[in-house]
């Protein structure tokens, strides 16, 4: 069974300007594949009558279902209502019960309309208005020969909850759509991506089925997986996992911070952090998880000596002998915190996250880890690459990622 | 003088299936504006030889520049170069120079090409191979009619290297451009989006050759300001600062991270940070700065209780009577770490960030801050909406323009 094409249009002089990246088409396009359409193209115009008339032509010619995403609020400058009004060959008509749904939602804020406003309930003449319960512009349907354009407002907060609560239930029930179309995607860390593509694409070549695709997702690498047969999707999954091994950490929503909490979680176990190098980064990434509270006791970030000696016991003449950024003073620190704090695990980083602070022996980049556990302190060394904020992202993985390793018991 | 218009088109399946969001075109925008270009539009299409070959010939109609990213990698699903080789109506011809330069890429990285990566040498006849020193897949350009077609790579880093050292240069001698646009960025932090919108709207009435507009940075608004004509831009940006008065924090590529340490250092001062709820965030902004280990002492994320005690001092007792939560804790919070780290400055969040742990009393997003100065200890509570990550990053928020603005001797 073909799928039937989908065109997203955003519309707005913000995005052509490059003053925003789009993120509505996206995630129109990945909502409307996994129901079953697959993407003819997206295209972006600014707030000009012409060229919105020209898009919507040109888009309406190239599917049967067409997202207009933007231009639909109160301003001069949101031009879409009038320029689908000339394209479409009606007139704008004044909505009276779109005005009321407006009318309400200021209400509901304690706010009063503006005149302009009143623009935001005008559509074509034989639209069917959609209404809008995330913010004030309704968006609006309208059926030209072979092609449904929805309308929608561009804000992504709004554009998302009306694609989700609005569209797709309709298109769900308009067009009889092939089986949905499964999603997988699966996350490795620590092989390069040229050589995670080797594997992937040679195992699922006997699977023509499967599309695949990578991406990175610095430091990082997805796999993205799909398929309508999901026999042959939990096949190649099954390859793949045992192929990649360790490397393959996590599916789907899952985090290196999501599992390393499931993980300490599980064994009961609580976790402290000493970070120099990476700043709070890792801390940071610990607490986006919801519940980290049951098992972060807490966490320093020692950027000057004294602190690593005061917080942590970190021997100034440990410190004096080895240098911050050393083997010697990354185990300290995690043995610091661990005892400091009693808990199971303690993990540290010292590094030079630059741009300045490098010398030939140590050069920027340079970066020790310290994990101090029930069975002992490790110590690692890693020489990373990039400017300070990849050098701290990078850090805060391969951290995370060792820990994650010991929790599951891998053997490095 | 009318500006020379460009297109941008965008090639790859991991766009159009929206695995993946584009950044390489907003970019290319700011870039080609910045030189005097009118953007005609974008357009994003999947790695389908038909699909380019339209795109093609869409963009050429609309614009004398394409700029054409995408699709351009040794693998079979990279199928621009034969699609535009069909649409112009060449052969593709392998290019001996360009191989060369592919094999030296890889000599480099001490590794040997596969028989695929030749693939990156050929294009259609009688295009100009353009070199690319930041990876293997050269780029080309090609004279149809009136317009110029640019072919370049489209992983983010190497487009935009690509873009800036090769293809902006040539455009700047290739195209007689109009003067420059001069770009401004105004960044305003805790007042709603359309106060802001009403304020620089109304003032930039009045200089109708100076175009504005408002992005939500969250929880930050950025106002971007652009003209040929450089007093009149100046003019508003100086009304703006009047009017906006101290929610105006910088411009351009100032941050808040960066303000509060260029004035931490003008001051010879330091700063001590003691977190619970930012769970690291505020000492992860903070060493986002180059430099920054000139003015930050250290940080500790005080997650429990103990550690609440241990490294801060806040008594027990406190804890007990008033809760993690409250005014009293954050203040003490923010004097135990100045006072044990012997700093000028000692910044404290503690609150709620969700989703469990809310009561009647204490909901999600009631964060109380602490701010221990050489003038004494002052408390804020804020209370903050949305999920876990944004109230985490709407409290760093906070929490820096706070210090910005007591460095800076604002009174609130």
């Amino acid at each position: 069974m073909t799928r039937p094409k989908a065109f997203i249009l955003l519309i707005g002089n913000e995005l052509v300007r490059g003053s925003v990246a789009d993120i509505n088409g996206s995630l129109a396009a990945r909502e409307l594949r996994r129901i079953g359409f697959q993407i003819a193209g997206f295209e972006i115009v600014g707030d000009d009558d012409q060229a919105i008339e020209r898009a919507l032509r040109a888009s309406g010619e190239r599917a049967e279902v067409v997202i207009v995403g933007g231009g639909l609020g109160p301003t001069d400058d949101d031009r879409t209502r009038g320029a689908a009004a000339r394209f479409f060959g009606r007139e704008l008509v004044f909505n009276a019960e779109a005005w009321e749904n407006i009318e309400d939602w200021f209400q509901n804020l304690k706010r009063k309309p503006v005149p302009d406003d009143r623009r935001q309930a005008e559509f074509p003449a034989g639209a069917e208005m959609i209404p809008n319960r995330h913010g004030t512009a309704p968006g609006f349907f309208f059926r030209q020969a072979q092609t449904r354009y929805y309308f929608l407002q561009g804000v992504p907060r709004e554009f998302s909850a009306f694609l989700q609560e609005e569209i797709i239930p309709r298109l769900r029930k308009e067009f009889s759509l092939p089986s949905p179309q499964i999603f997988r995607t699966l996350k490795v860390f620590g092989i390069s991506e040229g050589r995670v593509g080797a594997i992937i694409f040679g195992l699922a070549r006997a699977f023509p089925q499967v599309t695949v695709g990578t991406r990175f997702y610095f430091p990082e690498i997805w796999i993205d997986l799909e398929s309508e047969d999901g026999e042959a999707l939990e096949t190649v999954v099954s390859r793949a996992r045992s192929d990649f091994a360790s490397h393959l950490f996590g599916e789907n929503d899952e985090t290196l911070e999501s599992l390393v909490g499931m993980l300490l979680a599980e064994k009961g176990w609580k976790l402290a952090l000493a970070e120099s190098c990476t700043g709070g980064l890792i801390a940071h990434r610990i607490t986006e998880v919801p519940g980290s509270s049951n098992y972060f006791e807490r966490g320093v970030v020692t950027y000057s000596n004294p602190s690593k000696t005061e917080l942590l016991g970190v021997a100034p003449d440990l410190l004096k002998k080895f240098g911050a950024v050393s083997a010697e003073v990354a185990g300290a620190m995690a043995e610091g915190v661990k005892k400091n704090s009693k808990v199971e695990i303690g993990l540290s980083t010292t590094g030079i996250a630059g741009p300045t602070g490098g010398s030939p022996e140590k050069p920027v980049g340079l970066v020790y880890f310290g994990l101090a556990t029930p069975e002992g302190v490790f110590t690692r060394k890693e020489l990373l690459f990039g400017g300070r904020d990849r050098i701290k992202i990078f850090a805060s993985a391969v951290a995370l990622d060792w820990l994650r390793r010991y929790l599951q018991g891998i053997d490095d």
